[in-house]
């Protein structure tokens, strides 16, 4: 969940000489960042420092970020001509770097913690494609969905196939899980999310695990289709904190459970923080498979000492 | 769901004449964008205009409206202290702009079809009032809820005698049915809004429909806890479009429901949004009190045509 980022000083400090797609680029910068939470916080396995649009470099969309690190499309994807004009797209020879990364990462780990590899899923990448942005309400991206179904069908199938590749390709690299990361796809209703997302989060999930490695499909805002992500694919399905960690577990109790802390959380004072994250190993007491985590990214301002309490807490409570 | 607004171009010609703030000031202004949607689009009810944050000019908070129509607060709250001073609000007194306004729509209206009046939920209010403005994180919100909640509690309190004696006055100058609006309320665990923001919605609900008006209480992103929405009560329970309308539904047997078309919808060719509206009608078949409404607030870009549609669409199938 962005374990490395701004509330880290550690982070910071390689910030201030370089910018987030610089340390993306360079994979001793990038493998350096994705050790700081394992040494600083203690956290059980690293996750490789990477940002979810880099693909869109080699698509030619032109990705920058700005100031406040929103990211920014020069180029957005709205029609079926841009859709059939985007180039091929090969891990190995355009996102090497974070594959290179990876390798640094694994090596210096030394199987220490296992280092979990990751990218965005094909409806979060298309609605930064298609908005050109963030974006609050998902306009042009459901417009695309729902007035041009063939369009919209054809840019997630290329997006599907370009991350399934890429996870599997960072998995060959060396990392020991993938994460599949759904940011956004809590705009859906559930009928949407079967007509519209779940065929090709099912063909990137089916590609990147093909060789074994344990995929987490995670996304936030999913509680009332949980039993479609499932069957969707994936080893763990990840939730965020808005459905009780063993509710959610429901929909799919033969898989494992990653989440659920609400990452706001990490601002409460330490009995509030300790309540609700022993509720969370409560929720998960008796069950196999639960990866404790945050229900969405660490937020800018977090106190990395609160992280670190969290960390210990459930270190004491899995002992 | 702010049937007046941006996307009317009757609307517009107001606007370029008189400020968001100076509409609600004026009843004469208010009533005509209240009726605006009456008159061409053909809604079965009007809600009175007005913003949700009106209340915080008596309490003193300094509200205003950024270029892009944000709210902005400059005067935060987030201590005991400016909790404690914060002043009495007497809405007949305070507020008495919008009751003339909706005494003015109810004259006009002449019975044709009901008006509706509206004020923002405790959360709802409490997280603009904390934050300053809106928000994607509710990390202020949530670091004053958890950190001290007995201020917290204090100030949900205030807000909710507040909306709900505002509600009741709505009632006594004619409006025909109330709507707490909980917009962010989402954001919250279903355990975090049992704990920490229940009580007030039900307080407020229970002075707003103290005198038999139906109150209908909606809030977005609230799939997991419609069971403790419709415990703090409301006639009706209004909900977005991200649980399908039978299945919400199932939370609360005994009461009406109002929902639930994506705003997005809107954008969708005829076809496509006929399937969606029918969609939601077939889901309500047989069921008593359905209120055919959009999830949330209408889009800014929305074309009237698309909104007349549907009109026309639920009237044929109503009829």
């Amino acid at each position: 969940m962005r374990q490395a980022g701004r509330y880290m000083a550690e982070y910071r400090a390689i910030r201030a000489k370089a910018s987030l797609l610089e340390i993306c680029h360079r994979p001793d910068l990038a493998c350096e960042v994705t050790l700081q939470p394992v040494q600083h916080i203690g956290v059980d396995a690293a996750i490789i420092f990477a940002d979810l649009l880099l693909p869109f470099e080699p698509l030619g969309l032109g990705l920058s970020f700005s100031a406040g690190e929103g990211p920014v499309i020069a180029r957005p994807i709205r029609t079926a001509e841009q859709v059939a004009r985007l180039p091929a797209v090969d891990a190995e020879r355009d996102l090497g770097y974070v594959l290179e990364a990876i390798r640094l990462s694994v090596r210096e780990l030394r199987g220490k913690v296992p280092l979990i590899g990751f990218a965005g899923a094909p409806f979060t990448l298309a609605s930064y494609a298609i908005e050109g942005g963030s974006t609050r309400n998902f306009v042009e991206t459901k417009r695309l969905m729902y007035g041009d179904p063939e369009t919209w069908h054809a840019l997630m199938d290329r997006l599907a196939a370009i991350v399934g590749r890429y996870l599997a390709a960072q998995a060959r690299a060396g990392a020991e899980a993938l994460q599949l990361f759904d940011s956004w796809v809590g705009s859906l209703s559930p009928q949407d999310y079967r007509r519209y997302v779940q065929p090709h989060s099912a063909k990137a999930i089916a590609l990147a695990g093909a060789a074994g490695t344990p995929v987490i499909h995670f996304g936030t805002g999913t509680s009332t289709f949980l039993d479609a992500m499932a069957e969707a694919g994936g080893d763990v399905v990840g939730v965020d904190w808005r459905i009780p960690l063993d509710q959610g577990w429901r929909a799919f109790p033969d898989r494992g459970i990653q989440g659920n802390l609400d990452p706001c959380a990490l601002f409460a004072p330490i009995p509030e923080l300790t309540r609700q994250v022993n509720d969370i190993v409560d929720r998960a007491a008796g069950k196999p498979g639960h990866i404790f985590n945050l229900g969405h990214g660490i937020l800018p301002d977090t106190d990395p000492d609160r992280v670190r309490a969290v960390v210990e807490m459930v270190h004491e409570r899995g002992a």
